[in-house]
């Protein structure tokens, strides 16, 4: 969309005017910029600060006029009420985007509001699309890496774009996602929207071609109508994931100074959101096991879930968690209970959950994802209990009670073991076409380098969840969106898809 | 209670006898043996197998009559057709606890039902009490470590006690509290519970001094009364968190097949658990989240939270939460607006939450809470975003962009500010003697060695959190247990405890 050129200025700028540079490490204008240098931007970044002097070895530029070069996009750092003036100066710039992070706008009051009015009507007069004001900064990931945020983390580049009406609240989702081996194309803090809107970035973001998956904080909207229609449209073609602040009395109030949104009723929010396919999360935690599973993980086809597990349990609470949220745990066939019952020993459970009961060789792990995955009656497989083995032979090799020449041999003979797990497991989930989610145990999550699991099953592309609760949930979310995406994609509505639909409201909150 | 002696040789054995002692660390027999050695137990271990030899330094005895010492507890891991005389063997040498770790008895039908009786039977003919058989086994803090246990993860002693109807969970469970610097007093793999049920266990763990906090999970009670009654006279003096198994249709199946336990109805069974004040909680993760706070702070007197935040989104989504619990997020007094108004910037929210905005001094943070606890009209407070000056501080430190000299000192003021609000929350906590809950910012959690605030709140003995949800939940079900016992003591029932007992049920699943 031509309409949308902008965006190309604000996301992929071929040089930056940071208006505001400062080096005192107690301002935002000097960790910004430290931000947009240390993450990596390989064009032009030209501080500006009116008394001039350098940024550790850079030039600062008392104006922009000085620069050297042209800018498209604008970071702008100064106090309030220079926000105008520094418009003013990106439009005479020939500048279309700018990123306005000074606060104290219409988030204060009457008199900020005013302000921001002001602040509008410049950069309209000068046609500079604005970002915030009252923000906590911008990231993008390609085509170069753009760090323009207050945050601390190095993001890594992917396929989930994050827009957020908190800043501090897009931080914790972000953060999550670096803790998780998960990327970000894009993050915007909308700050007060008083230019681009949740709505614009979501234009954006349905054509752009490295966001696969969306995800939503908003703590309300000013153009219910608008936002509607535009998740609706968005949600046709990649998911959207939606975390709400405000939904109650107190939070609602909180929400209107902390941004001056309008909350509205929840319940109401709620239901449109579910008509237009919008996966809702619960917590911040969901909202990043969701998006992993979304992006590591094959579609869905229905709700019909194999469990595999290494002890009794955790495959119990996993059933019953299973059945909580709508999904299902269908008996195993006897062609399935037949082929298991030539590959695992005699005591096997022979039902679903398949409990292997401290499986003896990785193979029999293995050859039971494999049987369920072809059973043509299931449509994901739940694995729980990874990384115990590595975790055991570390004990193993790192134990002053045990000579290390004697257990070398079968600790990496158990380390090879789970390593080749994880490799065909990433191999059998191409292979299938069906998801197969792993639960690593808690300590697995903590095995330091080469030898951890979840960061194996990270490189294969595959996210691993920490306890069973966290895989299901966002399994049941994910296998609800699919569903309800595929039906109002008019195709043929398959038996299974049809009961997703008509399952209870427990597949969401949504 | 003298009829609980035999758990001083459970718990408390001043030798202990392993029969089923092997080198070959594919066994349960080696990997036990090695975890008991390595958890640092200094009484002596008598490893026996039948063909003698030596264990990597340390002789196995033949027979149990050839050790030479006397032993009070026994592990015994041979193959099921020997576990009655090795029992035998026990009886004859006087011990009065065995923990059967071998499996394949009543959780495999009707032939292992008729083994585990003849083992009881035998058992109890020569006076042994038995946890277990199908146990992952046991360990115990005090006054010695037993770490007779088939999972990997050296335990801390502590304070909370775990018995769990399912070994992979019960390390689950375990693991984590690890992870959150929890430590444990006894846990119990219980098994089959073909002699000691969870019931026996929680009669010694009743007046037992170094258990503050109990966890449960549980499958199934084969004596429903009984069990009812003893949580009921346990959660009266120390609260049980209890997490349960085989709600649905298909866990409750794989439960009957996992350790032969009849589940019940869970809507009865959280009724009646609910009436004896047992808390319930809904997820591993969640019990451990209780458990952290009921250990680690003062006793929540009522439901009125006061919260102090960093930043708008995370009060919003954490006042939402609070009220969806059925916690109270009531609004400041004149007074206390007063107070703060002489510590804080003039953006400061002038509402709880009180929002910080970005603070520039840590005193603004300790300002703020020292002054909601003094309001008597709070109960607690719930503090969010810390660790990130922190982590801002190792940012500057590591980066290639910024001379390391000049971040040296203002890096170093941070972490060191970061480091005395720590230590002030944790004086504050003792002395309003109100909960200051932390919830860390999830980067926070990774900061490396020295400088991590989660390990230095669990230095001063305060849970951290990693989501405001996860804080919120476990508040909330924390303040309806002292409630519930407060006004069961039959004390003065005052107005919040009133109240607390009449909010709706959603402060627990219970």
């Amino acid at each position: 969309m031509d309409s949308l050129s902008f965006f190309t200025s604000l996301f992929e700028p071929r040089a930056i005017a940071f208006i505001g540079a400062s080096t005192s490490p107690a301002k935002w204008g000097f960790n910004i910029l430290h931000h947009l240098f240390r993450g990596g931007y390989d064009g032009p970044v030209y501080p500006i600060n009116a008394q001039g002097g350098d940024w550790f070895g850079r030039p600062m530029y008392r104006r922009l006029a000085d620069v050297p070069g042209s800018a498209d996009l604008a970071v702008i750092v100064v106090p309030k009420e220079k926000v105008a003036d520094a418009l003013r100066d990106c439009g005479a710039a020939g500048i279309a985007a700018a990123v306005v992070i000074t606060a104290g706008f219409g988030e204060t009051g009457a008199a900020g509001r005013a302000m921001e009015e002001e602040v509008l009507s410049v950069a309209r007069a000068c046609g500079i699309r604005i970002v915030g004001p009252n923000t906590m900064g911008i990231y993008s990931a390609y085509p170069r890496r753009v760090r323009a945020v207050m945050a601390v983390s190095q993001y890594q580049p992917g396929a989930v774009a994050l827009i957020s009406q908190s800043g501090n609240l897009g931080t914790s989702i972000a953060d999550r996602f670096i803790r998780r081996g998960i990327g970000m194309s894009r993050l915007v803090s909308s700050g007060n929207e008083a230019d681009l809107t949740v709505e614009d970035y979501l234009d954006y973001l349905e054509t752009d071609e490295k966001t696969k998956v969306i995800c939503l904080y908003v703590e309300g909207v000013r153009q219910g109508g608008r936002f509607i229609e535009t998740v609706r449209r968005v949600s046709a073609v990649k998911p959207v994931i939606l975390l709400k602040g405000g939904i109650g009395t107190v939070g609602a109030d909180a929400a209107r100074s902390h941004t001056g949104a309008l909350a509205g009723s929840f319940a109401v929010f709620r239901a449109v959101c579910r008509q237009a396919n919008v996966i809702i999360a619960d917590t911040i935690d969901e909202m990043v096991d969701i998006a992993g599973l979304l992006l590591s993980q094959p579609e869905i086809r229905g709700r019909r879930i194999g469990i595999v597990t290494q002890g009794g349990g955790l495959g119990v609470l996993s059933a019953d968690l299973c059945e909580a949220v709508g999904l299902e745990i269908p008996p195993l066939s006897d062609r399935v209970v037949e082929m298991l019952d030539a590959y695992l020993p005699p005591f096997w459970s022979r039902r679903n959950p398949v409990d292997l009961v401290a499986p003896g060789r990785v193979s029999m792990i293995t050859d039971s994802t494999a049987a369920l995955l072809a059973h043509e009656d299931l449509d994901a497989v739940l694995l729980l209990g990874l990384g115990y083995l590595t975790c055991r032979a570390t004990h193993w090799l790192d134990s002053p009670v045990l000579p290390r020449e004697v257990m070398a041999e079968p600790a990496q003979k158990m380390i090879d073991g789970e390593k080749e797990l994880v490799e065909l497991i990433v191999r059998q989930i191409r292979q299938f076409n069906k998801p197969i989610i792993p639960v690593i145990d808690i300590i697995g999550f903590d095995e330091p380098g080469e030898r951890n699991i979840v960061r194996k099953l990270d490189a294969g592309g595959v996210m691993a969840y920490s306890s069973p609760e966290r895989a299901i949930r966002a399994l049941a979310k994910a296998q609800t969106y699919y569903s309800r995406r595929r039906n109002r994609a008019g195709k043929t509505i398959d038996e299974n898809s049809r009961r997703a639909e008509e399952a209870p409201g427990v597949l969401c909150a949504s």
